[in-house]
């Protein structure tokens, strides 16, 4: 990587060049660094769904070269001159945003993450004109707003995934008044972020049941992720005897599927909470809503603010996210794999010992 | 009507005899007022787009006879021995619900339209096991429970449509935290539901904008309901100029329409609000309520509590509802003018002065 405070600011990371999403290594230029910036030295990087989008244009806002990655967690190599809240050698995260407005009702309300001029990570243009690259890298130059610390005693691997998957469960518990004790949620799939759902919902003393389509995923849910209840939507009976049963749903099926089946689970005020792009259209009817007063509540990610305060929760209830580590060598295999739903329950790549 | 005190119990109400809905005198006999009963003489009646529905068996779950009728305003002609909230001659007034369990959560939270054993003050069946008949009639007896009272200063005519029509706005602005100053908010719908809504979110210091398809209702919505905008949703300039702007929108459109022309209307956090039956699946995007953390939420009248609070509410702002009286013998006609939105807003049967 670059070193510290020299001119040689050209790395090397992983890139996408065209819609296979095919990651190979590619070369360019980090941006100095500003009086507001940090240098990061990237140790990990978590490979979530999103990155397979986006190196897929699947989303049809693709720019090549690409390099993804915002589940980042790094070490300060430099800190800008205006920089107060780092010191080189802190353990530090980024995530999916890297830049706003800072002028809008949202940034001034420490919500960034709805600025309509918010700056992605990767896959978008900075303030200076050239395209963000996300993690897959040795380094990165981020605004010190969009850099949290890792707190001692939370391994920066274990760290990563929470940057993306813990934040999107943890922001909604939050900011929709669910993060108290007694509640009972139900999550609805268990990739990447489902998985950081009953991890995070457990810890905040919730009652958690894990709504599948099998019994395939019972033993891994109970026994493994420390569930209280799993349910199987395809039981008729199961799915009767659990109507009104819940506060909420963390529903993080990232595909077209049905909400007849569990609206009804829904206690009254009960909130389906949706985090997953789907651009099939979801169906209601508006009995289903409108006799218990139930909401369908959208949510995307969480603040900087959030993810600070996520952080150290996850540390005081020493919580870990289940990773498998790879090398970037072998990032396109663990993406096919990702796609195939191939993992419990994140991928992270071990980017400091990767040859790039 | 049945005198005071006395045992003849029999009446003459109208009610409806099958599908065609179309209402006739028809004579029953009332319950004896029980301990907790309140046995009121009719004054006036509104006549309600569900009272339609009912009595046309639009639902599927009709029975007949069937008087309709749950915007009833009435005084107390007898109070059972353990009334202690009304006393004869006083001004009450009953809604949509007039039974419900008192054990579950939503009984027991006081919004006891949630509860899954409500009663229906029409068309279901009571503790006794006899049909609940409505308000279209010269008597009903009520459990005090379900029975609010009707300030001094308010008129009896204007506060039955407020027993449904308005409690049906009140409750969702009161419950999902929009009952302060400054907010803005949009009416979609001017029926008898969305003319209360304009008043009541008006008296409550909102800006309130009316959302229609053509510039037709202009002018009723600006100069006789005191709107403050008026918004064409078939003009794409208007509505792209208006993306980002309602704390909320309350949705009284009882038929299926699209979602995705008003979800942008909704600034972060803002709430569309569904409280029309509607048996067609409604459908929505979720990059759609996710960028922006927005929520499409469903309610269904208010409670008791909200239906006192809000006639109060009424009285202090001095709001008045626009109603058009009607005899008993007219009925079947203003029922059709209704189903063709011939009214503005609400009629209103004028049941003591009409022959039986």
């Amino acid at each position: 990587m670059a070193s510290a405070g020299s001119n040689n600011r050209v790395i090397t990371g992983w890139a996408a060049r065209d819609a296979s999403g095919v990651l190979t290594p590619y070369t360019y230029t980090l941006r100095e660094t500003g009086p507001e910036d940090v240098l990061i030295k990237v140790l990990y990087c978590g490979i979530c769904h999103t990155d397979i989008h986006q190196a897929k244009n699947h989303l049809g806002m693709s720019n090549y070269p690409m390099v993804p990655g915002h589940e980042v967690a790094g070490e300060v190599a430099e800190v800008g001159s205006k920089v107060s809240k780092f010191r080189v050698g802190d353990t530090v995260g980024v995530g999916v945003v890297v830049g706003c407005c800072r002028a809008c009702g949202p940034c001034k309300a420490n919500i960034e993450q709805y600025c309509n001029k918010r700056i992605w990570s990767y896959n978008d243009v900075y303030t200076d004109g050239k395209p963000t690259q996300g993690g897959f890298a040795p380094a990165m130059v981020v605004d010190q707003k969009f850099v949290v610390k890792i707190p001692d005693g939370l391994a920066p691997e274990q760290a990563a995934p929470l940057l993306c998957a813990g934040l999107t469960v943890y922001s909604p518990l939050k900011s929709f008044g669910l993060m108290k004790e007694g509640l009972k949620g139900g999550i609805l799939g268990l990739g990447g972020v489902g998985h950081m759902g009953v991890k995070i919902a457990k810890a905040m003393g919730h009652h958690i049941t894990v709504i599948s389509s099998s019994d395939k995923k019972r033993e891994e849910a109970m026994e493994h992720l420390g569930a209280d209840a799993y349910l199987v939507s395809s039981d008729a009976d199961q799915m009767a005897a659990a109507v009104d049963t819940l506060d909420y749903i963390i529903d993080t099926i990232p595909v077209f599927h049905p909400l007849e089946p569990y609206l009804p689970l829904l206690k009254v005020d009960g909130k389906l909470i949706m985090m997953g792009v789907i651009n099939q259209p979801m169906q209601f009817v508006t009995p289903m809503i409108m006799l218990g007063r139930k909401s369908i509540i959208g949510t995307f990610i969480g603040s900087m603010e959030e993810a600070q305060e996520m952080l150290e929760f996850c540390k005081e209830k020493g919580l870990t996210s289940m990773i498998e580590m790879v090398k970037m060598e072998s990032v396109n295999q663990a993406i096919e794999r990702l796609e195939r739903n191939d993992v419990r329950y994140r991928f992270v790549v071990d980017v400091a010992r990767s040859k790039l």
